[in-house]
């Protein structure tokens, strides 16, 4: 790579892109950890897009109609930092680029969207970034569709790796952007043949052009080092009315003594291989010291977007207070005031009829209550909405004839819609739920982790929970997934008991605005339990006495879940007659009750009686309200699977592997 | 659809594939579950591949030689109980085909591997199949460089829907398959344009021949009704060089009311329209009748596969009894008997070196003495080769050039190779190891929990196996998945403490035959704590004491995994020098230690002693040690994580997170 030509050919330009990559090379080294090698060959398309293109404003970082910019190769996060601190966000002083990642520093190894609000997406784990783009430009097209184009209008830009074009998830979300010809998502492909085992032909000879148009992308090829062809191709992606590849030639660590190699993609730590790489760039600047001019340069990028912004507070302010308090409400991720009385309403009704009928459908009879006064959901389903029960009447289809629609086909695509969620809930002003059996959770994990991490309340609708679902067999049981999810931090996982539990539920999950939630939903009908109606949101306790025991002192308490409560409820009944007390507890969900006060704990479940747990999922994560703390004796059981479970009709499987009132009873009275 | 016409063009052929469609509408029927769509529509291709090409035999279902068949598509598993109950499989006569779906019968909803030898891969969850079908093509290969042509030379074949095709997951197998040229790979796309939740073109508009073309893939498009055609193109696809996709247009349902819809995927129980459709077919039989002419051409067709049967058992004997007695021996996944002298051998050196490495540098310490005696294991990473330590210098890399090669570059593409293992494992004749970061267990669990289920002894090699990573921050710190992967079923967990203790473990997972392995292992360097040398595999007892109380009376008992052994005996040196006598056990696997007997298990945990457990990683899973069991008092405390890591030098996550010595030995004291 003749890099004077380069220098000599656009030398405005290149000086601007060796800011980028000298304070990379800086702060990998003072860090002797990090990724040199994208950030400083994906500098001069950062630049040029930044320069002529994406709409932001440092002194406004989240405001609502900023173009939005996502690193999916999250790993390069100097170049995001750069960016960051060269436009002039004030949360990235250059303090923060000396400190990458160290202790406290919001310059995080991998960009992370919950410590700057520069930084959109989470990144890191390949493939999310691309994937969440495409919920991005979802969410914006139907914010537009609800608001009108002077309100909402921006791009949706990417810079993605071969790493995040290998990982199967990227399929996912390439197929879905172009059945919805997203035409506002602009992706970059850092095409630098290199990985980290060597060169990308070692694992992949696929011609990615080719596999982008297969899917209905609008698809361009470019030198990434020539700006003019940078930003034609960039005009020309705005105009398309499809989404858009642009696949950047380039060559990771420019300039670099590792350019072009494997050993470039990590930390390029070596002094005198630095030295030499900024004499390269005509760049010999003093660790972390950018010139002025060069600095200057750089901060007055902002202000076209500064001048967009203005133009667009202008016109907001211009809508009628009432479209002003929604457009910020659904932003915010408020709940409505009315969703409370809403499903009040519905519970009250459901105590009174008691209908016997499967908690997937119960979450339906819920939607069907919120959707209408949320016009902020946008339900979906991986190519099960009839079994996962997603789909209400007044939703629309989402699709390029209908951008109002607010329902979504994803696919036989589990892991690209937990991303997209993500990337919609990111996006704001939308509030994504989506189904599939909880089974699959495993081809979305990758995902819901993420959901986790970053903060957002997406809702997974996890429909035929356990081995309730019968005939399909053990690959569509789940056993340890309640186990696995309750074992992630920051997600709520319901498992609720009957339509008021789910209606609970529901409203617990609808108004979280900084943590995920699992609906765990049978596929078997379930007898209406909370007979009794009370206004007060029983699930929001996370566990509760749902029957005290009433023949004489309470000898046992029986904790259920789901489909179990039922079982639980008749074991009592067995052991009440036979006069031994009978607590029967619901635990809708473990997080909830963990988060109660240790009084309020310990009167639903006093020291004392046995306790026996009862769930069609494996025992991990029970033995805390099982087993003794501290000194406190305890006597107690479990009655669950031990292992996968079988193909066969619902009932006989719970006969099978003992998950029965009768069993229950023993089980009580063994311990007693 | 014209019926008539198809039936009228190839009579026989036509009868024959409509005792299939029979066959599959009678079971559905009598389950009153199941899916039918599917196996009628493809009961064309299935016919024409048993009768003209599958080298199959009836009486020897896994002779090694056999063309290998895989329904990815594995909802539709009445086509394949229909096979081998037509071409007389003894393992399912007709009894079978009546129970299926119901308890206890082989014919489970989704075919299983371990209920019938005629099944080769459990499939169900879509997309796994024509991954794993990857692996079987890499195995043929790899096998073929070492036994000889004579030997080993089959075709793998694979029916694979829209949903597997959807699916990420196939996206890296179609791009593994492609680099490597698998020319013995051919996949049969039912392309029949219908998910469940109606038309592929609400949820994707992919050109499908032109995304398998971009990979590398020799593509062909057919009437997937014409069995001229489907001849055709099975013939030109063992041509070519590449691996081969038809594209198969079908017409889900075929012949009955459903045919072409969406209703048309699943259970067709409706008796007036059964009777209907079995008069289109021109085979208005009682239910579950085939005609004896019919079922005997069925029959004939496993004469081809018997006497290439026969003639391969000739040559196979042929081989010197060396090359006999190996070939066996790989292909039953037995061990060399060498395997644990060579690892005592090591275990014997280390014990006297003391070095300090990281368990992941241990690993590949253990894998220098082991690959060179095992040549049937066949390494490899997701791109993390350096990383995880995966490569010996022995091994030779796979690719076109070279099938002896036993490493393979799998590219990003986790969930990808975690399946092709799966296939290779399934394929026999080797046995696969493979590694990337412990966090992107995530993105593989689809696969790794089918490892579990279907008893296939994969090894994980999963390395960064905590906040020990260090910079690269949460995203890429695994907290929670200890505890998942402990949570599934017939999964060995191990996280060894030093390279004696990863040397055991690799002598546990090498040696398994139906039982998949997780080894979870640290960047960051460890001492060596297993200093003084024993014979015995100590890591097969699951936990052990590693070093007693020695001051008076044992008061504490702390419990550790992995880097968190070496802070445990750290804080056992505290506790001692105030003379509060503490035993440390090491807990490398925690299923083993839960199938050990109860003496054994009392001895290691004695009643008494408070007992903390320090792993840094959640809580969940170890109260079953931490808490009394059944009234038994017992004080005790866990040190780890509560939540997501940060991104900061390893040491001061460790510190920030109170994972030291100091903070157990104060637990310990406050609970005493």
């Amino acid at each position: 790579m003749d890099i004077a030509a380069l220098r000599a050919a656009h030398p405005e330009h290149w000086m601007k892109a060796a800011a980028i990559r000298t304070l990379t090379l800086d702060a990998v080294a003072a860090a002797n950890s990090g990724h040199s090698g994208m950030p400083i060959g994906m500098a001069d398309v950062a630049t040029v897009l930044f320069q002529n293109h994406l709409n932001f404003d440092p002194k406004a970082p989240l405001w609502p109609n900023r173009d939005r910019f996502i690193l999916s190769a999250g790993h390069g996060s100097m170049l995001i930092y750069s960016l960051l601190y060269l436009t002039g966000y004030e949360e990235v002083p250059l303090e923060q680029i000396k400190n990458f990642r160290q202790m406290g520093a919001k310059t995080a190894g991998h960009p992370e969207n919950f410590l700057l609000d520069g930084v959109e997406v989470t990144t890191g784990p390949l493939g999310q970034g691309i994937s969440n783009s495409v919920g991005f430009a979802m969410a914006e097209e139907i914010q537009r569709a609800r608001f009108g184009k002077k309100v909402v209008d921006h791009y949706t830009y990417v810079i993605a790796g071969d790493g995040c074009l290998m990982e199967g998830v990227s399929q996912e979300a390439i197929g879905l952007a172009g059945k919805h010809e997203l035409s506002k998502l602009i992706v970059f492909w850092d095409n630098n043949n290199i990985t980290i085992d060597g060169t990308v032909e070692l694992s992949d000879k696929t011609d990615q052009v080719a596999r982008f148009k297969a899917s209905g992308w609008h698809v361009q090829e470019i030198d990434g080092h020539n700006p003019e062809e940078i930003d034609a191709a960039i005009v020309a992606a705005k105009k398309s009315k499809l989404p858009s590849m642009i696949a950047c030639k380039t060559h990771i660590a420019l300039g670099h003594a590792a350019q072009d190699t494997s050993k470039g993609h990590g930390a390029l730590t070596n002094a005198e291989q630095l030295a030499e790489a900024k004499k390269n760039y005509g760049a010999e600047w003093a660790p972390f010291e950018i010139p002025a001019d060069i600095k200057s340069q750089w901060e007055s990028m902002g202000s076209r977007g500064a001048e967009t912004r203005a133009a667009w507070e202008a016109t907001f302010a211009g809508l009628s207070a009432n479209k002003q308090a929604e457009f910020n409400r659904q932003l915010a991720g408020e709940a409505p005031k009315k969703l409370s009385a809403v499903i009040r309403a519905l519970k009250k009704q459901i105590s009174e009829e008691q209908p016997k009928v499967a908690t997937r459908k119960a979450s339906e009879m819920v939607l069907e209550v919120v959707n209408p006064i949320m016009p902020e959901t946008v339900g979906g389903s991986a190519d099960l909405t009839g079994s996962n029960n997603t789909k209400t009447g007044d939703l629309g289809i989402f699709d390029p004839e209908n951008r109002a629609g607010r329902y979504v086909y994803y696919g036989i695509r589990e892991h690209g819609m937990a991303a997209a969620m993500n990337g919609m809930a990111l996006h704001g002003g939308v509030r994504p739920y989506g189904g599939t059996f909880m089974c699959f959770t495993d081809y979305a994990r990758g995902a819901m982790r993420l959901s986790a991490l970053m903060k957002q309340s997406v809702v997974y609708v996890m429909t035929h929970d356990s081995i309730g679902l019968g005939e399909d067999g053990p690959t569509h049981q789940p056993v340890e997934h309640l186990a696995m999810l309750r074992a992630t931090p920051n997600t709520l996982v319901f498992r609720p008991a009957d339509t008021v539990e789910t209606a609970e539920a529901w409203e617990i999950a609808l108004t979280q605005t900084e943590t995920p939630s699992v609906l765990a939903l049978s596929r078997q009908n379930l007898p209406t339990v909370r007979t009794d109606h009370k206004t007060k949101n029983l699930v929001a306790n996370g566990a509760y006495v749902l029957k005290d025991a009433e023949a004489g002192k309470r000898q046992a308490i029986i904790m259920a879940t789901g489909s179990e409560v039922e079982i639980a409820l008749a074991a009592r009944d067995i052991l009440e007659a036979e006069g031994i007390g009978t607590r029967v507890v619901s635990v809708p969900c473990m997080e909830l009750f963990d988060a109660q006060e240790e009084t309020y704990r310990k009167k639903v479940l006093p020291a004392g009686p046995v306790r026996v747990a009862v769930e069609a999922a494996v025992r991990q994560g029970w033995d805390k309200y099982l087993l003794g703390e501290r000194g406190r004796e305890q006597k107690a059981g479990f009655v669950g699977m031990t292992g996968f479970g079988a193909s066969a009709p619902a009932d006989e499987l719970y006969a099978k592997f003992g998950i029965t009132a009768e069993n229950v009873a023993e089980q009580v009275k063994a311990l007693l």
